[in-house]
């Protein structure tokens, strides 16, 4: 079922806010099943008017539909509140939330919220914002489920309830000593399987080889390691092997989401946008974009200044004609170099190809360049011919050669420089994403027409 | 910590093969703490290797190990295999993966192993099998933990630790009436709560209003379902809100994952591979890239038709300066249309762009291509210059009016274009990542020379 419309309630909702109906707001938070629709049904209401909701729910309540509403409108509601309502709220955020939402802040009224948030939890946000922005322990949560190996399993049972408000998952117990060193994990299908058994305890039935990871490394990497051990949540361990938080499933489905987006916009060379399409105001758009189109459009002068290089040179020996296929000699290379960069870059994001393989991959691409080269010289044959057949110079002889003889190289070349561009890239610790593609097009534009017009002039004296 | 380096047991595990050492190779199967890991380890081997050694596991090691192994060699082993024993052991693989093995083998294979399958389970793959493959009922699993709701509390723990072994999770106990009718779900975290409350029932505590999803739905909708409200399974039913799977959230996470790889390579030209790209034999490559080629190819033949018919045009007109700016005013109107068009098609697969919205993003099209084209006008402006400055023919007016005028209206257009496309193409009904990139780039190119030249044919004669 998808969710209704969601203007439904609007007038009620503006009704209630009006006459100060606490008692009928906090009936409408509590009437869905799903904090998510709760939160979809006020999305026609600014920050402040979503706040003055929320203020009337219980506090758990009151969380919950926060998380869900739109990241500008957490930050406006926060950023517009009394200080101290602020402060106690964030007490009750999720660990990771929070600090994100404090670092959107600007910086005095962030402050003034921290100063009113509980010590424990001040500390915390402390701990946790010192990691950078794509990295693991930006994402990482810290409120983890933990027991103690010597429990047995009904106490272990005891113990996870006891945590179950507060904690992001209790289906994964971390055991850990006194000093929180991770000893184990134990999941609650196996401590559920172990009831009732005597004289068992946790170190007995607990996984003591785990997969963790540091909080300094890549968001990207967390997201791959849950991928591809299909677990619930990765626990973080600091240099020491104490447990300092875990990283879920639900933030690493949000955190491969993002980042196939991010990269899909990358790669058609936009920066990234942090809000959806239509909320983002057009002058961020506009810098977005803008600031790309004309790093391209000053790569893209590059392909003039070649053309005014050679021009004088292709009239004197009647090659005017040159400049009737430039365009698609230009696109066919362009489109080879793409289709080798995405599918390079595509293999390097999910791991089947490394830096180390470049040989391989020249290899490869010499021999795929090769074939779809010939590929498209036959069709430039099929239009040589036409467009001789139309028209009665120049001789089509000369048309059937250089024409097809271009294209061949320069699908070859763009092949090759598409593939090993994101490799390079890759190699020298940059994002291959980042600057591949839109690269690729400039420098493969650019060989494409000297290719072509080089091979014209090279031809011209033996055809005549 | 990442995995060791996979070679390190090969000369062993060989010798052992050898050798038939059973106890040996079992020892090894049982030896790591994550199947994953022992797949790994086994890279280095054929599929009769591999499945050699999987013989010698027990049956939960040899299919958690069997699943991990790459997909090729799932296939070529069972395809190798004795039917008795691969119908067999097709029972304890989980529905989903083994309805997609047995649509991956040969018919005839296929049919052995089916015959020598348990007759519960051959129902149970005849059922999956109807799903089309990107459906939600092609990627759910029929292996869901069930209970009633009549049960208390330490009843429903009872029942959920009898099915623990086999289901995909137990953390999600859906409630069912006798005719398997969707009546709720109760989750584990729940349960434990209400552990020791006396004369609970799990009516009284189960969450009766749920996220469903039908198994004809496209598998993207439920990995949007499941990222939006951050559940660990979503539950398939039929029109008669029958339970007949759930979605869980590891399934979810390779959807993702995959059509993020799908959406880039589609948007780059490319036919989706299925392996991974050094696996991939070179003619599939070259199939799946040069299709799409000679597609754009002959689509890029427009932009020569297009020169070719206002060549005279051009030349009686002095204007051959112009073509020296072709390939720059092309690549500016591609790249401003590939940016819109990844825009909308990122904001169409997250939903936060609806087919409907066509009114609102035409609008801000406009005004953004306006800008984006001012701004690159600007700098076109600057390139004038330099140009006029290096030659002395045309005179700099000329360029500095037509060359600016071209750069809005391109950009301008682009942005309108590549923005339009895709919402055209899923209003459709088309997946806008199918067609839309490599469309527009063509469709723009076109647009881009036809601008340029009637530009500068409408200059001409108010210049001089």
């Amino acid at each position: 079922m998808t969710p209704m419309i969601n203007t439904l309630y609007l007038p009620e909702l503006r009704e209630m806010l009006a006459n100060n109906d606490k008692q009928g707001l906090k009936e409408f938070c509590e009437a869905l099943h799903h904090p998510y629709q709760t939160a979809e049904f006020m999305e026609g209401l600014t920050a402040e008017e979503c706040w003055a909701i929320l203020r009337c729910a219980d506090m758990s309540d009151r969380v919950d539909i926060f998380l869900y509403l739109p990241w500008e409108k957490q930050v406006e509601a926060l950023e517009k509140s009394d200080p101290k309502e602020a402060g106690e709220f964030i007490a009750f955020l999720p660990p990771d939330d929070r600090v994100d939402l404090l670092n959107e802040l600007p910086d005095e009224v962030a402050e003034k919220i921290m100063q009113m948030t509980p010590e424990e939890d001040r500390h915390d946000i402390q701990r946790l914002s010192q990691y950078d922005e794509n990295t693991v322990g930006a994402i990482m949560t810290t409120a983890v489920a933990k027991i103690t190996e010597n429990l047995t399993p009904r106490e272990a049972v005891e113990a996870a309830k006891k945590q179950a408000e507060e904690m992001e998952t209790i289906y994964y117990l971390y055991v850990v000593d006194e000093e929180d060193h991770l000893r184990g994990l134990l999941t609650f299908r196996e401590l559920i399987c172990s009831l009732g058994k005597p004289d068992i305890k946790v170190s007995d039935i607990m996984e003591r080889n785990l997969i963790t990871i540091k909080p300094t490394e890549d968001r990207e990497e967390a997201s791959m390691l849950v991928a591809k051990y299909d677990v619930l949540a990765l626990p973080v361990v600091d240099d020491e092997y104490h447990l300092i938080g875990i990283i879920t499933h639900d933030d690493v489905m949000d955190v491969v989401m993002d980042e196939a987006e991010e990269d899909a916009q990358i790669a058609a060379g936009v920066s990234p946008l942090e809000g959806d399409y239509l909320d983002s105001p057009i002058h961020t758009i506009v810098w977005k974009r803008g600031m790309w189109l004309v790093i391209l459009f000053i790569g893209a002068f590059l392909t003039a200044f070649t053309i005014s290089h050679y021009d004088e040179q292709v009239e004197i020996s009647g090659l005017d004609w040159l400049f009737i296929f430039l365009p698609m000699i230009v696109s066919a290379g362009g489109n080879s170099g793409n289709q080798s960069a995405t599918l390079i870059i595509t293999s390097l994001t999910n791991g089947s190809v490394h830096p180390s393989d470049v040989m391989r991959v020249f290899r490869r691409e010499i021999l795929i360049g090769l074939s779809l080269g010939c590929i498209l010289g036959l069709v430039g044959i099929g239009y040589s011919l036409g467009f001789s057949w139309m028209n009665s110079e120049p001789p089509w002889y000369e048309v059937c050669v250089i024409l097809p003889s271009t294209l061949i190289l320069v699908v070859l070349c763009g092949s090759i420089i598409g593939a090993m561009l994101p490799l390079f890239f890759s190699k020298v610790g940059l994002d291959p994403a980042l600057m591949s593609n839109p690269f690729v097009a400039g420098i493969i534009d650019v060989m494409g027409i000297v290719i072509y017009l080089h091979v014209a002039l090279f031809f011209l004296p033996l055809l005549h």
